[in-house]
This record gives C-alpha cells, structure tokens and sequence, in this order.
C-alpha cells in the first residue's frame, strides 16, 4: 500500500456540502423535525463549516438560489457568510421547479413568458456566481410529463436546447454548466432529461462548457453507472458527482451505505483515467443528500469519511499489475486484483492522513464531543420556534 | 359479446373514492395548488358526490381520520354530511405516519408507549367505523428503516404481529381489517410490510377478518400482480384493491394510463375465479390516487371511465372457449381468445350500461359542460383564499 | 376514423422476418423442439414466404450469415432461393459471438488479431449484402464483461470504435449500418453497447451511414423507450426496430404480448414525427424473437397481426387535436386523445385492408386451415430425423 | 476482533459444492468451453475434492440426478466414487425440466401422466437420497407461463400443491425438502413458484420438513433479500441458500463479485437470529452458478473465498452494542457498528483459520501452484476430445 499516493490523492479529493442537506426534509408523507436543523442560510453555512473544520476537505458549500438569496441581499453577503463560517461558496444551484408557473415545466414549458422567466432566473444565478467568486453553475431541471399525450418530447428537446445555449452564452470563461439527469420523479412518465445519453446531447448542444453532472441515485435499477463514467470521461463530457445512495429510486441515501462497492468502482474508472491518460479533468465532487432521520451535520460527517474511505480505496488498487493480469485475460486474478483494494481496511490510513493535517481522527466522535449539536438545537429552538411537520394532503 | 353478464357486472362494480383524492397533494418537491381542490371534508365530500351523480357507481369514500375528522366532533356528523353529497362514508383510513412521534415508527415503533398510542388510533379508527357505518378498516404503514443496522427487522414483525392481533380482537363481526403492502417510500431500505407474503403472514397472524389489500402502485418492476391476486383468491386472502398506476415507483398515476393490459389481466384473474367457483368474495375496490397537475374530479372521472372500460373488457373473456383452448395447450388460440377481449372497444356498450341507469353517457364531458369546477374554484378561493406552494427545504 | 390514411400507412408498414425466427431455439435451460421448425436456409425462407404470402406485408427476411451462409455456397443461391419463396434477403447479421474465439469479445477483443477477424466477417457480410441486393447490415455484438476488473471499459470502446470505422468505410453508398444495443447477457456486468447513448456516439463516430437500432427488449425496467425513439428521430440516428416484447429482461416474447400500450406509444412518436416534419425517414422494421414455446410461424403471424394492429392505431390519433388540447395544457383530453386511439378496435379495419389486398382477412386461421404446418412437420422429420433437446451442462 | 468466536462460526460453516458447476456451461448463445472441465461424474466430484482438500469447508457435493446419475448405475456407486475423492453427496437434485414433455411443464403440468412422471423422478431421487446417506432433496421447477392466457395460474398451483405432498410423504424422517423460488426464467410471463410467499405457502402445505430455499440470484432488482431471510427464520421456514451474484437477472455470478453488502447483511441476519434465540437451525449453503468464463475451480475457490469473508465479517458485527445503540435510537452509530464489521479486512484472520486447519493459506494459489487444471485439461481433452460449442438457433 502506496501511502504517499493515497495521501496525495486525499489531499486533492474535496467534497462540497449543500446548504440544503442541514436543513429539514422529508418525503411526500411528512417531514420528521430536528431541533438543530438550519434554517437560514448562516446556519446552514455554520454547519458546513463546522463539518469542513473537522474533516478538513470540504471548503465549498454549494447553494440553492431561492433559498439562500434573499431579492434584497447582495449575494456577496453570503460569500462573506461562508467566508466567517470557513467556508467558501461551491455550486450555485438554480431553483426553477417550485414556483407554482413551473407547474407544465420551466425550460420545457411550452409558455415562451416561463421559459424566458426560467432562463433569467438561471441568468441571474450566472451573476450570483461570478459574485461570489463561484465556477459552477448546476442544473438540474424537473421538467417533464406524467401522462403519455400530455406534450410533446421532441419540442421539449428543443426548448432545453435553446434556453441552454442561451446560458451557455453568457457563462464566464472559467464557469462549467452542469447538466443532471434523472430518469424519474417529480415528473413519472417522462422527464425531460432522464439519462445520460439526453444530458450529454444537450449539453454539447450547449457549448464547450456544459459538462454532465452524473448523480450516483438517478438512474434505473441494474444500470451500471461506472460505465457510464468511464464513457463520459472519454468523452471529456464529466463535469461532477451529486454523491448519494439508494436501495430504489432517489432515496438520497448516505453514499455507499446501500451498495459501497459501486462507489469504489466509479472511483476506480477516475483513477483508471488518470492511469491511462496521466491526468483527471476537474471533477466536481458534491454531496447531494436529504436526510429524513439521520442528524444533518453526522450524516454528513458519516458520507465525507465513507466517501474518502472508497475513494482511498480506489486509489489502492494495482493499475500495473491489473493491466497485466488483464493482458492475460485472466479473470479471477483481475477481478481480485480490483477487489483485493476494496477489502482492505482504509480506516487506520484516513486516521493517520488525518492527524497528519492536524485533523480529528475520528470526525464523528470529536463532532459529538464538541457539544455542537446541542448548541445548535438550543439556539434554533429559541429562534426560529418549534416547527410544524407538513401534511401529505 | 354478452351484454347481459357485463351489464350486471357492472351493476355490481362498485369503485370507492378517496377523500384526500379531492385535496391538493404533492411531490417532495412541492405542490401545484388548484383553486377548486378540496380543503375541509365537506367539500371532499360534495366533490365525491358528483363524480357518483355523473358515474353511478361511487357511492363510498374513503375516509383519513386525521384529515378528515376532528377531535371534538362526533364522526356521525361527518357521515350526514356524506349523505347530504349523495355517497356514504366507506374505509377508514387510520393515519400512524405523519405525527413527529412516528419518526422511528408507529405499529413498528421499539417504544411501546409509540405502539400504544398507534393502536389507540386505530381503535379509535374502529370505533369510528361503526359510527358512520363503515366495515373496512383499512391499515397502511410507513414503517420500516432507511439503513442497514439501524433497527431490528425480527422485532418490528413481532411488534406488528401483537399490535395486529389487538386491533383485530376489537373489530366488530361484519368488519373487515385490510392489510397493504409497500416494496419502499417513505422507507427506504426496509418495509415492515413489503410485499403480499408479509402482508398475508401478519393478516393471518391476527385472524380471520383481516385480509390483504394489493395497491396496483406497490411492486418492485416486472412483478406479476395478476399471480398474486390468484393467489391470494386462492387462498382466500384477498381484500381489496387500491387503484393506481406507475411506469416506476409509487407515482399514483390515473389507472391504466401506463399499462392498462396489466390491470385487465387482474381484472381477469378476478373473473377467472367466479368462472371457477362460481362466485367471488366481496372485494373492496378503491382508488387511491394523488394528482399533481391534473385536475382532481377530471382526474377521478377518468379513472373510473377506465376502471369501468377494463373490468367490462375482462368480462368479455369466453371463459370457457379460453379452458378448451388451455386444455389444448393451443397457446396462440389461448392468448388470442384473452387478448381478443382487451382488444374490444366497450366504450359504445359503457355508454348503452351508463344511459340505460340515466347517467351521462360521457361523465368527463357532463362534468366539464356542468360548470362544477370553475364555481368550486370561486368559492374555494373565496373561502379559503390562494394556498403556498410548501418548500422542499 | 380516417380509413385512406391509414390504409396508406399499412401500404407502406412493411416488417421483416428473421430467418432465425423460424428455426429451433430456447433459453440456456434447454429447447422443445418443434416438428415444423425449419433447419435449412430454404425451409426458413420457405416459412417466411408463406407468412408474407399471408399477410402481404413482410416481403424480406433478415439473414443471419452464420447460420445462412455457407463458406462454399454463392450468396446469391440464397437469393435466388428468397426470390423462389416469394421474399428477398433483408438485413444482413454477422455473428460474431458464437465462435470460441470471442469468448473475450469481437469488435471489443484486446486481441488485434480476434478484432480483424470479426471484422473480416463483418467485411464479408457487407460483401454478401451488396450480393443479394440487401442495404442493411445490422449488428448487434456481445462483447462486454462479466465481472468488475475483468477489462478495460474505454479500451474496449475504442476498439469498437476503429471496428466500426473500418466497417463504414466499406459501406456501399446506399447501405446503412444499424448499431444495436442491449443492457445486458451475455456480458453479466458491462456490455460494450450498453444502452443508446452509447450505441449513438459510436453510431456517430463510424459515420454518416450508421444508425441506431432498437430492440423493444432491450432496456431496462421502466426505460421510457418511446422518448428514447422521439429522441433518435431528431437526432436522425433511428435506423430501425427490433420487435419484441418481454416482461422482465430479452424475453423474446411476441410484440404486443405483455404491454401493448408501450409499443402503440412508440409507433405514436413515429407518426407525430411525420406531423411535426411531413415525412418519416426509412425505418427499418424487423422481427427479433426466439419462441420456445409457440409453433414459429403462427406466432410471427400473430406478432405481425399486433403490429399492424398497435401501427394502425397510432395512425388514428388526431395529430391536430391533440396538438391543439396539448396547446391548451388540457391533460386529461391531450391523455384522452391519444389512449382513444389505442382503445379503437382496429382489427374491422384492418381485416378490410387485407381484404381489399386480397390477403386472408385472418391470416392465422388461414394458416391453420392451410395444412401447412402439417406437411412441414412431416417433411422435415423425415429430412432431419427427432431433433435432440440439448442440454443445460 | 473475538477470534475464537469467528473461528468456531468459520468451523461450523460448510459450503455444498454443486457438481454442474464444473461443466461446461453457457448463456442461450453458446457455450465457452474449456478444456479441464469436467465432463463425467467421476470428474466432477474429483474437482470438488480437489477444492475440498484446498478449502476445508466443502465436505459435500450437490448432485443432479438426471446427469450424475446412471440408470444403470447403482446410486451407491456415485457416494463411493464421492468418497473416493474425500467428499460426500450433498442435496439431490431432480430434474424436471429438460426432458421434451416437460415443455408445458412438470408439476403443474396439465396432464396428470405428465406430473405423475415427474412426481416418480422426484420419488427416485428420494430413493437415491436415502441411497447415498443424503438428507436434502432439493426442488427447482422451471414451471411458468410464457404468455397472459396460456395456462390457469391456479389450477397450477394446486396441482403444485398435491405434488408437493405426494413427495412430503415419501420423505424419510430426517430429510428435508427444499422449495425454491425464482421470479422469471425460463418461463417468461409468470413462474408458478415466483418468490418467497408462494414458496413458503407451498412448503407449508406440504408438510412439517419442506422449507424454503433461497438462491440470492433470484429476486427482483432492490428486493432487500436479507429481510426475507429474516422473516423464514422467524417462522421457522428457512432451508437453505443457493450462493451467488447477479448484476439484472438470474446470471450467475461468483459471489460477492457484485454486491458484496448484500451478502454481508444476509448472514448477519442469520447471526442476528443467534444472538436473539440462541441457535441457528440447519441451513444448507449451497453454491449455485455456472460459469461461462472462470475456470471452473478457481470460480469455486474464489466463491468459497469470498463467502467466508463475508461470514466471518458478519460474526465480528458486536451485538450487544448494536441492540444498545439501536435501544437509543442512535441510527448513525448502529450504521456503523454494523458496516463497520464490514470493513474490517477479515483476509489475515481467514488466512490464520485456514493455517490452524493445515490448509494453505492462499487455497488460489495453492491450486495455481498445482498443476491440478493443466493435468486435467490434458487428461480429459484426450478423453472426451474437444467440445463442441452448441448454436442458438
């Protein structure tokens, strides 16, 4: 085991936060409070930063426009915000799916006036972003259809392609557009962008700067999702990861608490790239959870250690000695090869690449000793009040 | 085509509606409110009592005794008020999901103060019954676990089995218990009651009266419904339906509007049992449908019309040209024989059955010429004035 | 109902037979053999004259090279021998997967030597398509790997890339090279062609000649297969269909046999691609299915029947209606349009088109009052003896 | 890490070869062979010795009736010829699907001469049990329906169900029958015995010693299989399992090779079932997979490998700590006490078991080192010559 390599590679391999995993979620059936959940975006930006202070690798918070800019703030107050909390703005995330106009879509409605209405919120993120000292715009849209007849795919298409070339447009020159797909909900029988083949038309469509954005929850049962980064990668078409886990469909799972040995193999086909080519493009690594149960700041504390333990585990394996067993065609020793990487215990090395940064070894056990969550719920309780649950109907 | 059996079919196809079917519901990522939804039960209920005028064959509702009746007013209130629409009160629907206390869950729930104050509901849910002359109770759970480890499957069907035998022990003798199954959603990695072999297992544990209630909506993808419907007629556990359809998870699609072969291949199997013993048991067919965009009445018109159009194709079958067929293993004639009923248009013959009762021969057509909805809408915004939409985070 | 229009469309809807679809197969657990079933080249195109004869519609036969072609025999004996049948030679297969050779792959072999061998087939395939007057090659491969660490997945594109390109190059001006893709077996883990982003971008790099080829069973659960048509068609990378239906994976079942409604949505954008542009580029249209257990050449009349059937119907949707009520967000009618088309019998049409062709206007009881399958049985019996069952190890 | 307990857990867990899995065998598109595979009985418990003698745990070989055994051949010569290569007959194996008048089916075959045949093959193999000293007969039925209509779904079932007895009454008292259940394949539409509930109500109706079998290949996508494990130990049902992996179907993979958590989770139910009760019943581990590409032997070496890590990891979770932390509600901490056994990397402790044992550590290369397949390549293609590879069609 290299030390000095997976070290190297730790040192390089940051996550974003999002501001909305601190605050509270649920699902279509109710949302289950915490009193320490965030609420206003300081919070939110002082949970990212606690987080980023313990782990060490998460200097970006990425923020969803609606909710973390208010009309009548200059969007460099948050960046100041996150500034005194540690922590500097990631992804600027618009919101063009909750505003009851977005109810036929919004770069897909057939409505010229919401399209255009879409296209300047996503313009007015552009501007956020370059305020904010922010190189990532991130899209993803919920458009699409719940019933067969109910519009037409192909106009959609269209529509897509013209709002993103009009953002393409006014990108800066170092700002990427991520383009997401998601084969399914809100819309459930076709949703604008549902895979990766759709996502990748448009954003070529779009111009040299939209890149795919490949969520690890968005994609059909089976499908084998480190083929599809592999392809992208060749393509030069992987703009990033929303890091998430599921058993179904979009459950927004702690990464790698389902299935870890996927995450490892899509780590893998990122080192097998810098294996082959001698470098990895910028990838953006960002976490993209809800969490209806778990605290907010441990669940993330637990998807920045699982996500740094699959990905050093990643880097353990044997690019050498696999490319030769694979020259022999010999299967089971390839496969044991990848594997073999996997089964080894990372643990102790991530406490030592910790301590060596001046880290917590163990995150969550300094999280839970510091106090923090008590502090937090204390003060919001005081705040903001008790929160109501939510109704289904 | 025999008119004859399929008029008396229908006679006796009774589809009961669901009050929260009238309400404006949602995704986790918001809700399109509509002017003329239903707020408070009386106006659930006046809506539910026209789509029986235009259908004839909605006399029940399903009730949420959350949602649908309030503490400090006798239940037999809420059943006047059904007559006064036209329809009666149908399934009680117990809500042990929504209270912040069932975050770890309600029936499953490891603190037996939470169980405890589950089952009270749902005795309270019984006692209600009987008020309003209802006898179909009719149990849902969210129960279950997002990770692996985080509770203990074994005990929670333990927990569920003692809870179950409670509530049965308290049921009137002409009451009926219904037991339904979920694959996933709000749990995300284990259901305590996933599919219909737990259901059947759980409703036998807790007696004679409680029977399986299959949602059409909950099934993991290419799981044959139809084989299990079989079954439990078979085995003589079949107590209803929920109606719904999907392309992927639970989206509460309008029936038959992705796969209606699927739903009248149940529909068959339905049949196929009568043709078999000669009757069928009383089977409670309910909708149970949230719409998002489209409008509720016309949403549930629609779903009837085809509920209606597919059943009266099952009853089409020659059942016993189909088992001379079978007993030739002439496959191509066999399939050709089932199909061949699907395959006929009913709508003329739908339309003869509706005017022969005095109904609209087109109930969509009559609801849109009646005006019922832009005047619900006037009043409702009105009394109610413009909902918010409710945030993701 | 417009009958012009539709007999128009049925004019042009022509559907090929596969060779392979008249011959014994199974599943890996074993064949049931059939008497009737054809093993020579002649008794396959003798089988598929017959049902062309019947249903006047499937005037070619898709050839597999392999099992077709002899290395000693002119491939215009073939064609000779079509022509003599009443059929000419459709779309041309290469097999490259049965050899032992390509148990690591073809196209997709680290082996240079295995790739120009697969490709020295393909080259002649190519030969024997301009030989016999056929303007497709169709190819679909096995390459993949079954076991994460197995290969290297973007070495493998790339070989198929430089395959594919060397295959262009080949091509006759007006032949085109279909790229058909599957999601899974025999490759367990990652197949090369997985899905139709891939099969596009390889389609794209070979060149201008080469398109897409659906398979309708070749996706995954839940797959919105008729936005991924919508979605080729605007690209002009859809070259053709495979037909076939299936309930969990490639079942190979009749098309239309498990979810009819889901092919009808696919010939639906097919029609609403001719509203939209006023013409639908060349399409090619073939039967793709193995039947265990169904005698071959009633279930290729009964797949043929159900195409034409669902083709019709999509014909019948009012292409302005809908446009009209889509305008009008009005989802319930835009729904109502197009599933009114689907539930219209259309087999009183389609019995006067056949009819007015002077075909049989059932073809299958024409068939069944033929004999025909009869004497195959017995001629070819004594030709080729009891075949024996083959065995799963 | 209690080493103790894991080596008495690791003492106790023997893992039932089956003799087809050193075959050759394939996909429906042919058959990769390889020239040490085994052909002849002889051979096949000769491999499994082989590993035995490497492993220590594969004391037993899973037969299969119909290519084990000789009409001719007395039964007893089978278990001594298993004797000879130090193993013993394990679970039998009918089989009841790959003769050709099992096309429609064995035990829910229509015709009762045809299910008496296969209930007297299933007698047979009973006598043989009873012959050879074994106590497990173990079921598969490739029983199904390939198309809606084809045959009655329970009209099969109760012709399942008196097999089922006819069988359960010819049991010695110390043999157990095993149901196993698969969701599709080879029959396509519906499978008589579908999942785990069907099983299990078959099984109890045939009696007290038929329990339900579990192969982990046979589930839908996102079925949580460990919950079904748990609830057949709850009741009393569970028989055994049928080892391996699958990406989409039933494909047969080593296991672990795709989803190792899964496994991992499935047999900490069975410890978790331990540590509730205080016992485990009898399970039989069997492995079931065929393999296309591995060689044979290092497949099994690799599978016995992974099993037992994955075993070994499940005995290490602490119990007592994760019933106290899941007592609070602690989700995160019970998360990772459970997934923190899994990763632990168990390979020197399995290593230092095997050692203890006096066998090879690395039992791999033990068998590389050899020459054990290069001598039996030699000796059995001078034998048998070389092997065809079967066509599709």
């Amino acid at each position: 085991m290299n030390h000095d390599i997976v070290f190297s590679r730790l040192n390089e391999f940051m996550i974003e936060l999002p501001s909305w995993g601190f605050a509270d979620t649920g699902t279509r059936f109710g949302k289950f409070n915490q009193d320490a959940a965030a609420v206003t975006v300081d919070e939110k930006l002082a949970d990212a930063g606690h987080v980023n202070k313990l782990c060490g690798c998460c200097p970006t918070v990425a923020v969803h426009v609606l909710w973390d800019f208010k009309p009548d703030q200059a969007a460099a107050e948050v960046a100041k915000l996150a500034r005194s909390s540690g922590v500097r703005i990631g992804s600027i995330n618009p919101n063009v799916f909750q505003d009851q106009q977005y109810k036929w879509g919004s770069a897909g409605n057939r409505s010229s006036a919401i399209r255009k209405h879409a296209v300047e919120h996503m313009l007015d993120s552009i501007a956020i972003g370059k305020e904010v000292g922010s190189n990532l715009l991130s899209l993803w849209f919920a458009d699409g259809i719940n019933y067969p007849g109910q519009s037409d795919i192909v106009a959609r298409k269209r529509w897509f392609t013209e709002s993103l070339k009009v953002l393409h447009a006014a990108l800066p020159p170092d700002m990427t557009m991520l383009v997401e797909y998601k084969p399914f909900e809100p819309a459930f029988y076709a949703t604008d962008i549902a895979d990766w083949g759709m996502a990748l038309l448009l954003a070529r469509a779009a111009g040299p700067q939209a890149k795919v954005l490949v969520d690890t929850g968005h994609h059909y049962q089976a499908v084998n999702i480190e083929q599809i980064v592999a392809w992208l990668l060749d393509e030069n078409m992987l703009g990033g990861f929303h890091f998430n886990d599921r058993k179904y469909a979009d459950d927004d799972l702690t990464i790698g608490s389902i299935d870890p040995y996927q995450i490892f193999r899509i780590f893998c086909e990122i080192e097998n790239h810098r294996f082959r080519t001698g470098s990895v493009p910028p990838i953006a690594y960002m976490v993209d959870q809800s969490h209806n149960l778990k605290p907010k700041i441990e669940a993330m504390l637990q998807t920045v250690d699982m996500a740094q333990q699959l990905y050093a585990k990643a880097c353990l394996v044997d690019r050498k000695a696999l490319a030769a067993s694979q020259e022999n065609e010999d299967l089971v020793q390839s496969e044991n090869i990848l594997r073999g990487a996997f089964l080894t215990d990372v643990r102790p090395l991530l406490a030592e690449w910790r301590s060596s940064g001046g880290l917590p070894a163990d995150p969550l056990a300094a999280h839970r000793q510091s106090g923090y969550e008590a502090r937090a719920a204390k003060d919001r309780l005081a705040k903001h009040g008790k929160k109501a649950g939510g109704a289904y109907a």
